[in-house]
């Protein structure tokens, strides 16, 4: 805030600020991406004051027309941001101030620093929050276009990513779906929180004008103000919380990453990523990489780390406002940006995909897929569980020693396990017959799956 | 799962599972802190197997029973544990089992241990969250009563640890009240979240059983049951959410224990900390140390560390479930601890802080609180801004000089710095005055404050 | 502290601690496990004390006796622990004073519980260092015997989870060896740092007794003493690098664990481990799941929870002690317990493995792996690179076509790409080639791999 | 590497990475500074290849005059980045073909960009550690003129932030060059695991070119080779330890942040922070915040974040390179820059610190610092320590009632808590006498600081 600042405040200094400290303690290189929430926030406040009579009619028209131009200037990108302004709020009110004169002096009249960029986060964040929520329906969309065309392909279900029991397609990527709907949903309620206006709360006490809070908060379109002014202009949890969010939807992209990652390894070879996500090397004429999932992957880690930022930050500070907040916004916005190209490459990556329904079926015969199946089928003739299941894992290891699946074994082989198997074993032994018999809400039945398809459809075209 | 799991699998495995291994893979030690909610939960599933014909009438009876017994022995404490065992499922099953036999056995139809302890961690973390909700009204009541106590102390409001304004004692305990009740906001968001049935998802692709999921969900008073089979076995999201909250509401409480201990510091001397949350030190007879707040500051590392865990954990695991996720318990377990002993203990000792006005009004003297008022004071004269703030300044520094307060001054000397002074200008220049104009929602005016508690207690009546 | 502390300190004190209090703040439930080493540190002090006049002859012979008692006690668990003592320094100390009288009432003299406490903690953690040290070796060994088993053993390189170049198995085993070379080399490093003695700093500046720091350092075996007393009471740093260093080794671990999963699973098949560190499924009669490496990967959170712990608790503390880092204590017990058994059951583990060289060779004939090699050796037959490259990638389409690798093209398919190509080139595309001209330090050629097992095994002979 | 690159791999790829892709692809905006050591890399590389006779005179020769324009222009700040090539290794590459032609071709001859920007992160690191170090140092030798100037100025020794006996300003400075210390030799031993040479591990397995890694290692004056290829290209280990070591390095001056901004609030007013140092408020005229040391403070979360960012990204990684590994770079970067400038800032920031002693000498006084000496006195008097304890603390009590230090008591006033206090005591109740009493190594005593302040001097001389 050197310049501009220290004659704010040169009664008491004796020195200016040094340019290595200047450099150290601006934040304008990061924080005019506020600009827009900046001047918007400033223009509601200049509006209440002038219905609360604190400003004129003059000013507040004076203001509003500097606003319109230095809007304009950002806009064509010929702002010039001055780091001896120190941030976003010095610099916009300077350009102001050089624009209308003392109308712009005016504008802060009843506010303060920390009240103001309390509000512009929270402005920032809440278009971003509606932003992020917009692209996880989006991605949510593509995968349900992929599940719809999938929801009867057969594919191993893993545990412990040994072969389990056949599973489709389709589910398999409903369950992502389902992940991504409580993202969602987080963000929702993370919102609540963001949406409430601190701006009133000045340095830290409140202010002596005769301000009308709610009506600034209307004009903002904030859902409330906020109730404290000490804690309105030193807490941000409201970030911590959006951050954790960001956290929990990029672990589930590097659950899925990682999927689609071991699922194009050629011993796999499920899937194939359209060339566009993926680069080759200038070594190896052969290769073909799946980048894209795999820097998701990496970039989880820059959201925790973003995460953890703000929890280290946040830890033991003393209220009201201190400096340290002001490290709040890198990893706020960093965590913005990465969530949202990440969620945005990731529909558009998704519906790039080509599954290869012959390679997953020769996976599902590869484990033994349907051997619970046997079991179940076992147990529904009256054999205990127990018993069932060893028949079953001596059949598996049979089937092992031949190299066959249990569903290329001969009724006669299988039944020197249990006479109990008969010729009716062949449905439950295939992928198919497996799929169909899981027919209840959440089970993989292809027709559970459409149902499901069909319920997000519903809750996605809301 | 080494004894009991090795006959259940006996048929594929040629040796059994080491000492070591059956140490380091063993969960019970720890999991079997769910064994009440595990055995509710075995309840409604054999109730919901009865309704759909899968259970018979006497063998349901059987299960009551014998959990009735088993329950009554965990309570008396005389279950021994089985590390052979390996989880509190397989050792509550066995007993079982050897209490009533097959009927034990057919207990686990259509269910596997993927979906029953997805189940139970979230029956036993909606009882947590419930009670810690209960747990933060609790010290939000304490505060509030501080507050009302203290509505009209004056104590200097602190930015950078600096003196900025007067505000109340009780704004700033206020403060504190609304950081708290957006933790509880969090808790009961995230608990929609955990309150959903996974029971049905089976090892992954649901089961083949006539099971009827919304029943047990109903039984269990569960909102709903998951839509997805393999996200319900393999998603743990539900309780990152909850260590994030938590996370936050320690490091809410990190800032009060890092004032308290700053407050009570004999330079501060603002409060004193009851005897019994204190300790001396066998070397210095002179101290009193404040152990509890000091705690709860390093506590916050703790619970911190648990979210990276259970993120780092999550991170990039493949559908379904992996054994991975057994590691989710421990850092759960020991964040639900920590967080409910800090509340209570918080709660207790808020009650019994002392607060020293006195010392309080001496360091608001000590740093020109009232400063802003006074350039307010000009300003509403007809002083522009920037001018006000220069005067005050010089006014400021003359006063440092004299080592006196503002208010200390007398007219003719304020005079000196600005012809505008008048001698209604002592008004302002008190804590009281300063205080009473900030008189808006939010400010720290005592009437306002007054307000807020109103709003708190009907708030945490409910 | 409150039983005998309150004693201790009652001067000043009007009223005990709380039952709530007493269990938040004691530590004795964990801090035991330094009994050990707390006596060790008592009677070099002890020995000090004598050595310098403070403490008589008779009054060392009965702190030996008294501790070799106590000692004795421990060892057999017959040591009653009372968290009315609150931590392992008062319990100790309590049982002395009890045994024989005022002499230990006398051993305290000149130091202080943070002191004390310093030297205990760096006493446990240098003999964890040492023990953690050694496992590493061991793994290092299970792998070198594994890699020279292998060194020869064909096996597809990946990069991008893509097939990249052949490898051999056993310069795949050793690339984990020279991981855990840099491991073991941490912790080595950071001992120098643990290994320092902070007893005589007293409770923070140092004592009015006569003491002789040198004599005790020698006496424990620590290389040097702390120099600066608030220092020496209050830093954790040593442990905070100790579990830096344990989190490394976790994450390399984590990495050599996903790989045996991926191996492990079907599809791969590349190697088999041992049932004993395997489990089955109650459920699903053919799994074979390899949960030890699952836990690796999952316990990998929990030491980086450990750091993240460390950290946040030491950040922002004033000097000197506070009682926040008595949160230290945990976190660094758990990591030592974590990492050893990690590296105890992975050394076994690792003897277990069956490598399958088959399902390898399959693998890597997929991947078109020698497919750098067919463009380096055009090169080397004069012609440019990049078009060498993209005479190699039509090679690669062409035989992805047929289904067949590039060393199973005929020598006139090949010429039709590139007229250089040659009889020779035969050599070029086997695995067996491609490995042997990799024939450099570090490379993968088998007589590199055979000289690197030669270096460790002089290494590890050490 | 999109247009370059699509060139080079062609054959295989069906179509062009999206813009959305590219951008979230590229690395050259932030890798671009690594362009230095990437020509460097470069250079040797050639050099090595022209001695083993696979890159003629003539080329190296083109490749010399190339790079050295390139290198012109980079510092001319005239080369352009282009996105397009994806990373700072092709910008170059292309540039440098642009120039010379195929001879820039040939540079790639043996080495893959995984391996060369191995060697250029390491190339960096070294120099960043080096300059790291070198600036610890330089802080060092602030503190130890400011401990100098104050080897023998009193002030209160702090536990749990209440006082605790008295110590010297200086001795307190030099805790921190303790630390700062140790954080250096973090950084001298982490450098020796940076400074190995990955290069000529080619993609992965090495490269079938004659080349000779000791001797570019020699040039690039790395310590040694790589021993393993695989091990090579993927670890980041030497980057996550650095940035261990860097956020232990935060955390000590967030603890030296915290007492300074403690320091200065004005309950304390131990010392002033030159104001170039600080920031006013255009709010409150009176304000002085040290905005510097609370940067600090917030910082040391972003630092912490890289570090759990990088190890997340690092955890269950299969080998070798993937692409996950681009993310290692900006928070490493950040790290560099973030502690390199705090670095700087701190050292110039302390010797603008101006000390206080008789703000010091006061608190010194408020807190009966010289309790633990009295008691001590009656120890040597003959008292049995747990008497003289008790004594001591009722004669806290009773100067606590009359607002007086021990030191200000009358010696009849003394001698009713014990008969055996002297005239003598006088010397023991001054801090002064405190201090002097402290005299061994580690000691606070006066003289034992400056033996301190001559022993670093000479350290840091060297």
């Amino acid at each position: 805030m050197s310049d501009a600042a220290n004659k704010a405040w040169s009664g008491r200094f004796n020195e200016p600020v040094s340019e290595l400290v200047k450099r150290y303690t601006a934040s304008v290189t990061f924080d005019k991406r506020m600009a827009e929430v900046d001047i918007q926030g400033s223009l509601a406040h200049a509006a209440m004051l002038n219905k609360s009579g604190v400003l004129s009619d003059d000013d507040l028209a004076a203001i509003r027309g500097g606003m319109a131009d230095i809007l304009a200037d950002i806009r064509a990108g010929t702002l010039e941001w001055s780091i001896d302004l120190e941030d976003v709020h010095m610099n916009v009110e300077r350009r102001l101030t050089d624009k209308i004169g003392d109308a712009g002096k005016r504008l802060h009249t009843g506010r303060s620093r920390n009240d103001q960029v309390a509000t512009d986060i929270r402005l920032y964040l809440r278009g971003a929050t509606d932003a992020i929520v917009g692209l996880v329906h989006e991605l949510q969309r593509s995968l349900v276009d992929l599940a719809e065309q999938h929801a009867a392909t057969v594919m191993p279900g893993f545990t412990h990513l040994q072969v389990a029991q056949p599973v489709t397609f389709g589910h398999h990527m409903l369950a992502y779906v389902e992940m991504l709907g409580r993202d969602a949903e987080r963000f929702i309620d993370a919102r609540k929180r963001i949406n409430r206006l601190p701006l009133g709360s000045a340095a830290l006490a409140g202010t002596t004008y005769p301000i009308d809070r709610e009506y600034t908060a209307q004009l903002l379109g904030f859902d409330s103000v906020t109730q404290n002014s000490l804690d309105a202009v030193s807490d941000r949890d409201f970030a911590i919380e959006f951050t954790a969010a960001a956290a929990l939807t990029m672990t589930h992209l590097s659950r899925l990453s990682e999927e689609l990652i071991i699922w194009m390894s050629p011993r796999f070879g499920f899937i194939d990523i359209a060339d566009r996500f993926c680069t080759g090397s200038s070594i190896m004429p052969q290769k073909k990489n799946p980048d894209v999932p795999e820097l998701v992957r990496g970039k989880t880690g820059r959201v925790n780390g973003h995460l953890v930022a703000l929890l280290t930050l946040m830890k033991s500070q003393p209220l009201a406002y201190n400096k340290d907040n002001q490290e709040d916004k890198e990893p706020l916005f960093d965590t913005v940006d990465t969530l949202s190209d990440t969620l945005r490459i990731y529909a558009d990556m998704m519906r790039g995909i080509t599954v290869k329904p012959e390679a997953m079926e020769r996976a599902v015969k590869q484990g033994f897929a349907t051997a619970t199946d046997l079991a179940d089928y076992l147990v529904k003739k009256g054999l205990p569980f127990r018993d069932a299941h060893e028949a079953v894992a001596l059949a598996v290891r049979y089937a092992e020693e031949k190299r066959r699946d249990l569903s290329e074994l001969q009724l006669v082989e299988l039944q020197s396990f249990s006479p109990l198997i008969d010729a009716d074993v062949v449905n439950v032994l295939t992928p198919e017959g497996s799929l169909a018999a899981r027919d209840h809400v959440g089970g993989t039945a292809p027709n559970q799956v459409r149902a499901q398809i069909a319920r997000w459809r519903g809750l996605l075209a809301a």
